[in-house]
């Protein structure tokens, strides 16, 4: 799908952010905003426990210095034409989607009013995040389903249409903690155009309007680039055989790293270090 | 360490090989000893319940044909010297490491007569074959410890020198089914002239003399080939941070495919059709 190049911050987080200690990833989305104490609408349509996500996030957003936190409770395709929700939706400096079920997310919001404020907010400047489920709806296609710490498979992976905030990407979530790799690159076989993200828990990346994200957290972000792909059988193999993928292009990066999702390369620490303004890059033997 | 070119034949086992139905991989190792009824050596080394390990491959590898089958149940650096054990490791058609602690097979047998009888049986054309820990030994380096299902780190991964069978790569197992990535991404880190072979459980690698391996089993193998690595931050990150590694080629290779250790480059069933002998590749549209 086309659309107006957007103008705002993507926040896609792994899960399982730090909620207690460093609080790094929320509070890099309370400085995404650019305001101090930033009104915040905070979507919990992926849970099956809206009330209890609201106060978790409600109370450590405002200690992070949220002005205001919202909590978005659209539980039905009913509630998306709420004209309150869809003016806090279109006024919050940042948008907060928790975790829970992607398909939630994507069939009770897909194609609403609500959907298309929070596009328009994206468009218009604003930060969208998400975390787990949150940080899977983000793309145009995502993963719904998938055995987690198995060899690539068809049978066992399922996709679906995200809300398109990203495109060209299919993000996963909770990557390396619970042993991702093999449905992420099933995902990314059929057709190599998209790019694979990975996330790690308590780990984000932070996109900006230029398809450049870069790395936040304690974890890795893992790229799966399948445009160097050789050889796969994906076309012709029996749906409960694993998969035969050659010469994939894969990217681990921690914090302080980054991608430029357009032209797919990353972006180092060292990249920075060459930049007039950085420091000098002094190498020490030892 | 240089050596004599090897003449036999390694068949590595991401552990957990089926025991019970089809047996793909125990009936692979018996049948590459080019023998109906082979006498095979079943070295008990690695695990601390001998016996019961001893008892389980007796039966199977029986049943599959083997005319006798000797358990080696070295358990100390004294045991390593017996002269019967000697003997048997000499003259058995095929010698298969069973699963435990590769510690304690690298402790246990390194640099002994064993050792010595082991290597020369493979050189001599004879079936070296192992399973789990079985399987990490074959190897110069050795992953001997390590985090499963989390990003590459330093700190986590312990390494020590293998029984060097095999040059060049560095053997992790279990390795989809306990999320391994990660870990062997971090052994290949430090110096990509090693190339990572990750192998699923109830699937074999059958390397031959050419060092061209293939594929055997339920399911995959992940090729980890760092030469084409731009960057990584390993030599100055601290111990405890998660690696960046930039520019990795992977490669996921179920039954039937294969790899030369030496090129670098995946063996396809194409190739094989490809081969005057096979047969027509016909395509259907579907």
């Amino acid at each position: 799908m086309s659309e107006p190049k957007a103008k705002g911050t993507l926040i896609i987080i792994g899960g399982a952010e730090d909620k207690n200690a460093d609080k790094t990833i929320l509070k890099t989305f309370i400085a995404a905003t650019g305001k101090n104490n930033p009104d915040i609408a905070l979507v919990t349509t992926a849970t099956n426990s809206p009330v209890k996500a609201a106060e978790v996030y409600e109370d450590i957003l405002s200690q992070l210095g949220a002005k205001t936190v919202h909590p978005i409770h659209i539980s039905s395709r009913e509630d998306t034409s709420d004209s309150d929700n869809i003016e806090i939706l279109k006024s919050a400096d940042g948008i907060f989607f928790v975790g829970g079920d992607q398909l939630r997310i994507s069939s009770i919001l897909g194609g609403t009013d609500a959907h298309k404020a929070i596009r328009e907010s994206y468009l218009s400047g604003r930060v969208i995040a998400g975390t787990s489920a949150g940080a899977s709806m983000m793309s145009e296609i995502m993963v719904v389903e998938g055995k987690d710490d198995e060899a690539p498979r068809k049978c066992t992976l399922k996709m679906a249409p995200g809300m398109g905030l990203l495109e060209g990407v299919i993000i996963d979530q909770h990557f390396n903690q619970r042993g991702r790799i093999g449905r992420l690159l099933a995902a990314v076989a059929p057709n190599p155009s998209v790019l694979g993200i990975g996330i790690d828990e308590d780990t984000a990346i932070i996109v900006d309007s230029d398809m450049n994200f870069k790395v936040a957290g304690s974890g890795v972000v893992t790229v799966i680039d399948g445009k160097t792909i050789r050889y796969t059988n994906i076309s012709e193999q029996n749906q409960n055989e694993p998969l035969a993928i050659t010469n994939v292009m894969l990217h681990v990066l921690p914090s302080g790293y980054g991608f430029n999702i357009i032209n797919r390369i990353e972006i180092t620490k060292e990249d920075k270090k060459a930049d007039p303004n950085g420091k000098d890059n002094k190498e020490e033997a030892k």
